[in-house]
């Protein structure tokens, strides 16, 4: 991989005359921008003013590639190829981590940033087209177990102004670390994603809630404040006993029931399901294992499996949970993963009388392309 | 007020002794932030990392301020007060203009980038409060005059959700040049500010939609594309002939019938207002005049005014208008205008039998805070 990315794209080098040059302004520039710019190779190009900068840099994909200035005191250059999809990223100049100013912001990292979608095969998915439109709402509430206002985000389906006395399933849709409610209604693309897949018969049409499953922001059922330090994630965080009860009190006795009083919801376990990215995975497979009376559907992606023995382990969950979704980006699972194989460890879910799905999605990493294809694939099987 | 300015805040001098130090984090802070921070002299202090640059600037209020650089690599430094309310402003680090990393971001002057609000002594009616809450809507629509998809934002009160039958009127809400239809919803602060006063009974429900109003992105009739070249406003642009036709016939041919068909609207004259900053306002005075049968009440915010002479020679005006309210920040009216005292034209307006108000809000500039004021006043007229 990394010869062919060496040979395909060598900006941080200087002149390449190998660079595809058939860049084109990516769908993430601002309105009358420019750059940032994007090739069929799935490289990216980015220009900024910086005249008195000694160095200026674009930093993706874990690389730093050095931009060269112009005699006009802007700063061009490009990457090697990245995978397919969203990739958060930022320049560097002169030391100093700042956002492109040329592209759209979206939070993530731990902070509003530079984000970019390259070309993907599948890309259709996720784009915008002329089919009945739902609508994404924007909400503020009062949290009783935090005693403060918050803040949410809520997908309702094209028929939910139109049918006015049907009642919708929900799915709570969580976030991964160092990101926050904007993440799925913005680059995740929730809305488009299920537009298209209800226009196209192939998804039911379902309410979708995004909030913010930060734990540092949450309390313990005792009043005291939960706080988790860095918000790090995978093996060897060294997590708190029941890290997730500040987030899984919020959303139980305050989110579940604000949203089943303000929305046509369906509220039992049957037609309200759980998921989510990374943190938001981990939080969805503690959260279900808990309470698989309240959620009983689950989609952790990226983000863990369920074994057969944490299963049986889980009071009412082998009655209650009607799907077990487990997903990752090929790229994070073909070294194996620590804990075992996510495939096998679902696979024995399945057979052993939970229905349970495994999906891998090609060629992605820890990355949002890896979550729009896995909410795609997990949309697809709810409520059925 | 320079004599005061420079003896309150000489950030720009290097160590100021005379700098007010009871800075907090303001509300613009990206989530774990510390900066940028403002104190109660209405000046901002930023902090930024950029340990190899040899210059870093505060950009802000047309002032440029030399930020100073520390041990650590960080650079920090405070504005003069500025004006209460919101502010656009950005870094300047070795040359090139960039986005402050630690605060959010809004669209405006052409791009998106940092903003900051400074204490009001009347920032009250812009907080967030556990009033019942509205919902700001995300739609994407399809636009037949455009021949493309568009994008808009709607505002729905409390009781939309409950009072399934009820129907509302509705305020069409533009924003200035160089801005979006993100700008009412976000800076603007609509939402809040009508929850805020419906639940105290100054303002009746009603539905705001806030779209994109962008002159250069529309067609003519003939289905040539209307181009404006830079976005400019005020005396002295050279505006071709009905500079408002495209952006006229979308809001009348698609965005009016698409909300008239999704929402439970009072579709008529009575019950339709149109309003704007700056070029929203200045839209807002010509496509008033020429359809006063669709818009009967009228908001101009920075814009412009209406005359008796223009109020006579536009046909069904005197008729069909309901209420045309005029604004300005008062920084903008102190020095005289072009085209004469607007609270002369506006009474003028008003003593000739058409109902028109006039309000400045003090101490304010062609600046965001001047226009939440002029909304909060301009929402409480509508529709008595």
């Amino acid at each position: 991989m990394f010869a062919l990315t060496a040979a395909l794209c060598i900006g941080s080098l200087g002149a390449n005359a190998q660079v595809k040059e058939d860049f084109v302004t990516s769908p993430n520039a601002q309105p009358g921008k420019q750059y940032p710019m994007v090739n069929s190779d799935r490289c990216v190009r980015v220009k900024v003013n910086a005249p008195e900068a000694k160095s200026v840099k674009l930093d993706i994909g874990g690389v730093r590639y050095d931009l060269v200035k112009g005699e006009d005191g802007q700063w061009i250059g490009e990457s090697a190829p990245q995978d397919e999809g969203f990739h958060y990223y930022q320049l560097v100049i002169d030391g100093g981590n700042v956002p492109d100013p040329s592209s759209l912001y979206y939070y993530g990292t731990s902070r509003w940033g530079s984000g970019i979608d390259v070309p993907a095969a599948d890309q259709d998915f996720y784009q915008l087209k002329n089919v009945p439109q739902g609508q994404i709402r924007e909400l503020y509430y009062w949290s009783e177990y935090n005693e403060t206002m918050r803040h949410c985000y809520v997908y309702t389906p094209y028929d939910y102004d139109y049918n006015l006395t049907k009642r919708y399933p929900v799915l709570y849709l969580q976030h991964g670390g160092g990101e926050d409610e904007h993440g799925w209604a913005q680059q995740g693309k929730t809305g488009i994603i299920l537009d298209n897949l209800i226009a196209e018969g192939k998804a039911l049409p379902f309410i979708v809630v995004m909030d913010n499953g930060t734990w540092t922001s949450f309390k313990r059922a005792d009043g005291s404040s939960l706080n988790m330090g860095p918000r790090r994630q995978g093996a060897g965080m060294n997590l708190p006993e029941d890290w997730t009860e500040g987030f899984r009190n919020t959303l139980i006795q305050d989110i579940v029931p604000m949203i089943d009083r303000n929305f046509r919801t369906i509220a039992d376990k049957d037609h309200r399901a759980l998921a989510g990215l990374s943190m938001g995975g981990m939080e969805t497979k503690e959260i279900g294992l808990r309470r698989p009376d309240v959620f009983g559907w689950l989609g952790i992606f990226s983000g863990g499996t369920i074994s057969k023995e944490e299963a049986d382990a889980a009071a009412g969950f082998r009655k209650n949970n009607r799907l077990t979704f487990v997903s990752y980006g090929s790229r994070e699972v073909e070294g194996g993963r620590q804990g075992g194989d996510p495939k096998v460890l679902t696979d024995e879910l399945n057979a052993s009388g939970t229905k349970a799905v495994y999906y891998v999605s090609d060629q992605t990493a820890h990355e949002w392309q890896t979550w729009r294809r896995s909410l795609y694939q997990f949309a697809q099987l709810l409520w059925k």
